[in-house]
């Protein structure tokens, strides 16, 4: 199986970086192939601007989706884009390891969604019509694989509980792994979280985190990822995209999208 | 009135261009006094890394938590940082305007969350003892504070309603009203979102929108803030941080932190 690593941390000493490690020894050793984007040590450009496409008409204004929409049509995207999106292309699995902070991603990992997402490529792509609303949510360029989060996390299991103060964990993902990944096509197998990682991880804690991690890698290919509702087959009306009646009646919020 | 706008979009001949416009001169023309932080214009540096706390011990792994505390306490933070922070500092209100991209900030306004706020700034504030675990939701640097989210969506208002697909706006919010303001203590007010404008917003959309943005700026020192609960005041167990069964019986999920 091919995997490409997502990698947000800016230092190789520490947790994350012991935890990617790692995670590649692992996949390697059990025959996959790796490649990672270790997005700090890439200095990765976090935000999206004209310079992502370069051949751009300067004389109007720059439109994120509009020239992103071009510049990946006519093949004349920044080369560090096509180059994610070639490693997207050529990957089976996806994982994204990152800290949470600020109950999201690091900057430098929503740059690499705001710019490798290129309108036609993760979004704007398929028919619009009555029946069907673009490829997406379930259908799109990621159809067939799979991905999932690594994160680590300062607060506690019980924070991010059902009733926890930081909200359930798999709400403050959702944006993440229903609008990021579940949207262009990806399968999205729970996440692996570790929590409380703020203070030292001694040597007993790590050897539990990876045990579990290793078991994760162990059955990426086998486990049954989130059962996020798909767009156009039948349960939401389009092009309201609100879940019809008869679909979780009553139901509302994230939860109300997985069967 | 002191309000700091916090703005994130690449082109100023824009939809959030001119509505930034708009805010700034109607804020005037009331009398307030108005500081920008045009994110993209100031080329705002995203990542978080070792630079940002230029006197740390090099010989040491960069911790970005620790090396933020440090820097803040020291006064040796980057010039940058420390005059965002001067700015939240002065500020009676903050509004921060952004494009929705993939469910969330643009990656330059999550760098500006990642580094502005240090620990000691904006975490890791206050006792933490049985009783107080922090100053933290609903107190805070940012006490007394109030602060609003201007956003425009390509999607429309029904794909954020209550049974929407991509998620009610008020959770797909959360993680930023709740994680990144209520936090530190803003008080945080409903925000005004702008649906549907990926395709031309024509002239009577726009003086519908701008009527309606001049109304909630007319009433920023008066609109009720979201009714968050507050961590340190008998709703949560302490350290658990989960709420005390009495509270929202039954209840789980974002909104069960609203009273």
């Amino acid at each position: 199986m091919n995997v490409l690593i997502v990698y947000a941390h800016p230092q190789p000493r520490s947790l994350n970086g012991a935890l990617r490690d790692f995670t590649v020894q692992h996949l390697e050793a059990a025959g996959h192939h790796v490649q990672m984007s270790d997005l700090y040590a890439m200095q990765w450009k976090a935000p999206i601007d004209e310079h992502d496409a370069p051949q751009r008409n300067a004389s109007e204004p720059f439109h994120a989706s509009l020239d992103s929409k071009q510049a990946f049509l006519a093949g004349t995207q920044s080369a560090d884009i096509a180059r994610e999106q070639e490693k997207l292309r050529w990957a089976d699995t996806v994982i994204f390891q990152f800290p949470l902070w600020w109950f999201s991603m690091p900057a430098i990992m929503k740059g690499w969604f705001d710019r490798v997402y290129a309108y036609g490529f993760a979004y704007g792509v398929g028919e619009h019509s009555d029946t069907h609303w673009g490829d997406r949510y379930g259908e799109g360029a990621m159809s067939g694989k799979r991905a999932m989060l690594v994160v680590t996390t300062g607060g506690w299991d019980s924070h991010y509980a059902p009733r926890g103060i930081n909200g359930p964990i798999d709400d403050v993902l959702f944006p993440i792994q229903h609008g990021m990944l579940f949207y262009p096509g990806f399968d999205v197998l729970p996440p692996f979280v570790a929590y409380r990682t703020g203070s030292n991880v001694d040597a007993g804690r790590f050897a539990k985190i990876t045990r579990e991690l290793g078991e994760r890698l162990d059955k990426l290919a086998t486990t049954a990822p989130i059962a996020y509702r798909r767009q156009n087959y039948g349960e939401y009306d389009i092009p309201a995209l609100t879940l019809k009646d008869e679909v979780a009646t009553g139901q509302t919020g994230f939860a109300a999208h997985i069967v």
